[in-house]
């Protein structure tokens, strides 16, 4: 059994992100459904803009726990070492930072700036199961933000950022570092990292066989036998839809 | 009183589906609270698209339970009898596709081929107070679809079909088969089917007057004594309006 | 201490309101914060229109309780002074109208007609954390409206207005009439009345330091010493960059 | 139609508390369901005593706000006319002290203290959809307390006691100064005040028949034609069991 | 794969039932959890006696759908077959009846005369995901009552009884007909039908070792090893334990 | 400012433990209320005994995340060093076990095997924001246990210990290893570490005048100028009452 715990150090296909990219999270999640992890989609969370364009990385995380006055003065982000700090500036290049809320949207958990520093430094996204203030500002970037809500207060209020790099809860879901991420309009799935290679091959002939069934749904066919296709047929018909689409 | 587990039977005007096709759910609230209706608002579904087209049709039901192992195969959509399946392919045209999914929106009921499906055999539209995954496609659709939210797990996480044709609940509201349903901007309203005719008539002069009144208010006129029209030159105000309008 | 019951006395400084006009949520959540202010958010309320502008008054208030059939008739709105029509017509032209609908949105609190009747008298905007009915046609004005969501059910259903002018609920929030609010894209924060001045000025150095620091970012600079300026040399930064930009 | 907001001067028959002193709450909301009032049981609030007392009296009202640092310093209390402290002082003998915490348990309405000066100045009981604190000493009093849970923060932390004699909300229901609550182990109805003559008397024969039904079915009857008593026999025998029981 | 919509027909081992008399619900969880079952606790349901027995055996369902006017008038229940009276005429001697309240507690879905009429008739128990009315007097009962809370309002007010005997959801879980129920302190499993004689039987083991742990825990030793048995000491020691407490 | 982190250092005088046990947890409240800490009470958490002792402690941390295939195998529990186990067998006498559950009680974060271990032990108390199953022998204990709910689903089934001794949320309170944990009828509070010391001590005087001030209400006593103390007699009252009591 890979230890998740030290899921970063395992090594990934170089083709992997590149196929996810081309995946829908519902392919995913009924990949991973087949494979018997059932809670694998972070609960609560969508993009903030209505447009996102699909989201891949591996997780780095952050955990905030609820604050209180002596962990939480008004000089908190004075201090160089700040968490939260640390995690925008450290986040790697083409990773995900993944925020544990608690699922607690009542205060913002970042705001446009830092999502912005993110967005410069090629951070591949950014999921919350908390608020984000400067929602417009974050929704207008070119990088996917995923959140629960927009929420004006300062983190200060309700989430203090406490530690990074350890498993975490969001949106109900566990996230071990290195995780690979995938978002898209329907929200946010968790690949354990150890299946990310299986998975996102299978998900290339999986959006393609969608690709087709959605093909012959337009143009009138049944759903029965085709979907999923215990008619032969259907799949020499796929096989000629993918001979046509090739040619 | 009529039975309302056989209201797919009572015969309907065959205006009444034009006439609610002009009208609001705000209206037909009303209308319904008047008649002691107090719960026929679908509670926590809106359409999916934001500028959903107004949905009417008859309600075809589809009941979920929730599933567990023995029930719920990786293989279950391959039984040709699969209630879902059937539903999709046999939902009348015209008819609107209504399914309970016990207010659980954590996994999807549907996604875009299905809804495609639907589309294809002119169902009026469907609505799910559960989860829909590649909402993104679905919200495309020209056909209406209203849900909880966007979801990505597959049904097969929490929501079995089990049976069609039955009287059931959709976001907090009994909904029978035949009972006529009526979507847009806010929602879904459920009409009893022996009330569709009477209610369906008297949007048509009821969104009249709102038409008249919002002309009145936008052009300065106060609300006291015209909404509602307790001053009696409120209704020969309208009585003109009317007039010049069809003029 | 000002007592927040005659809030609506306090004199404000002429330029209060100009300085709102440019300030975000965020800033001033953080300003209240700092002032011991931890719940002056509106929670679960956020604007109907995706677009929409930047919302600044007086608030004044309407309360609801929840309904029953000897006081809430079919024809309750045809008394001459039911709370809720009153305070469309009698909100003054700037103000904010404030509705307490116990954050329960099953119903609407008000429409697009009564809407548009404030617009029109000079309402600068409505909060409520109940529901909104036509929220198409309400998400359409100019004047912004901020509520839960939308909802079909006549406030009849859930709601009765019982007096206006009170201290109210609001979204789990304090609101006493005068106090200043101030709505984005974030949502709604209410400012109590006496320290509206002082928090309204420096909202104004405060949003050209968040320019300043969303420019720098930009251009690829950490925020480590810069956000908050713990580096001397950020300030310096930012003066150029305030003499550059009067230039 | 009676002006509940005056509710208080409605008199009321001698013998309409001592009628409602043998009757059960599930009783009183059937005869209320009757007559239309469907939301009259007070939602999420228990007796804290597992074998309360049964409660009856009219209503004397609080009504609390989200508290703030300007409203609640630290010696609040220390107001002679703090409105808690005061309905704790004039809240009369025979009345329940009824309060509206928006159903906020996070925090406490009263504490054990407080509650004792009730008991000692002859109130009928406290209902509060909020916290209280010291619950144990609460329930261990004669007088009948009921509420959400206990609670140990202090009401400074969430509760602002903004004024009293007014219509509340309480659990999601209507109480206006004057109705009739009545309380037992099932929780709490609030009959209003015009009602509660008629219910009241009312409830004798329907305590009376349901101990006639509840013997019967001891003895090995069949509900069917019993309860309700749709065969006539029925009523020969409940007639002859009361002769009996008189004798 | 055995339908478990036929799982009545399946026939017992005529001690499974005797075996999980003495089971508690923890064993029969972590049995179900090994067989990939995850969600077949009764979530939110409680008995409404502190001190309840244990509670054994088949599921006779019965379903709920919210109420409305027409479905619903007052003398409902002088239908001679209102599917709540028939249910608790006809549910079987020895069985469980178990009600589907869609988890709303807000009204009662039976109060103590229908339960003393079940007690009476000789089933094993009822499980509600709803309210209880008189649950003081249901408590009182040697029958065990499973239920969400106390709640005083009449069923007509949410629940409206729609059928008997087909699979329905309770507290989040499927239940058909024939399912074995096992209650305790805990709440209540489902087990389902074909699986119900082996977990029977493992229980009787089970709950031996559990008691042989914690005589040993009692006693002072370390869980290590012990619990679970990794230390072949452990096995060795509870043989000993066993022929001791059979000598 | 004290480093929360490291709390675990900080001295504590040898009697704030004796002062703590003799105070509510109503009264801490208050006094960490008046220091700014206004959420340091555990939501949602109550003694499974209705008549728990009052538990004193300094926190021992337990985190659980959402559950895995991959992380949570059947034989999870053989593992030598998996954290609960290490947790029960290594928590320090006097010390409470809190376990971060992320506030679900859907399942359970210990049974009655493990804590009888605890007690064993001389563990002062145990803290569950989530359930805990065979809550019958839990709550039979002399160790006072604190938890959501009774649960009978195994662990495995939603919480994964993750790991032991870092700061955690629990009820939505930070809870730093260290600070005093106290709990009583009300839930339990958390005294941050370097505070127990004088907040202990202020509990004496504050309870000794709350049992004078319980004793003059019981005797007929307003709470004008009594409670709390505004005039100047109450306080020559106490001290002739303290007299008393000690002679």
């Amino acid at each position: 059994m890979p230890n998740p715990a030290t899921a970063e150090t395992l090594e990934l296909n170089p083709e992997t992100i590149r196929h996810l990219r081309q995946a829908s999270t519902a392919s995913v999640a009924t990949l991973l459904f087949k494979r018997g992890y059932h809670n694998a989609y972070i609960q609560g969370v969508l993009p903030l803009s209505g447009a996102a364009a699909t989201m891949v990385g591996p997780a780095y995380t952050l955990r905030y726990i609820p604050t209180r006055p002596d962990t939480d003065p008004l000089d908190a982000f004075r201090e160089p070492d700040h968490p939260q700090r640390v995690a925008v500036e450290q986040c790697p290049e083409g990773a995900v930072l993944v925020m544990d809320c608690r699922q607690d949207a009542s205060a913002a958990s970042a705001g446009s700036i830092l999502l912005t520093r993110c967005q410069v430094r090629g951070v591949a996204g950014v999921v919350s199961d908390g608020g984000i203030r400067d929602a417009a500002g974050a929704a207008a970037l070119d990088m996917p933000v995923f959140a629960a809500k927009p929420s004006a207060p300062t983190n200060l209020t309700k989430h203090h950022a406490v530690d990074i790099g350890l498993p975490i809860a969001c949106g109900g879901v566990a996230v071990y570092p290195g995780d690979i991420l995938l978002g898209d309009g329907d929200g946010v799935m968790v690949i354990p990292r150890h299946l990310a290679d299986e998975i996102a091959l299978e998900t290339v002939e999986m959006e393609l066989f969608e690709a087709f069934v959605l093909d012959q749904v337009t143009g009138g066919a049944s759903i029965r036998g085709l979907y999923p296709p215990t008619n032969p047929k259907t799949l020499t018909l796929y096989d000629e839809w993918k001979a046509n689409r090739d040619a």
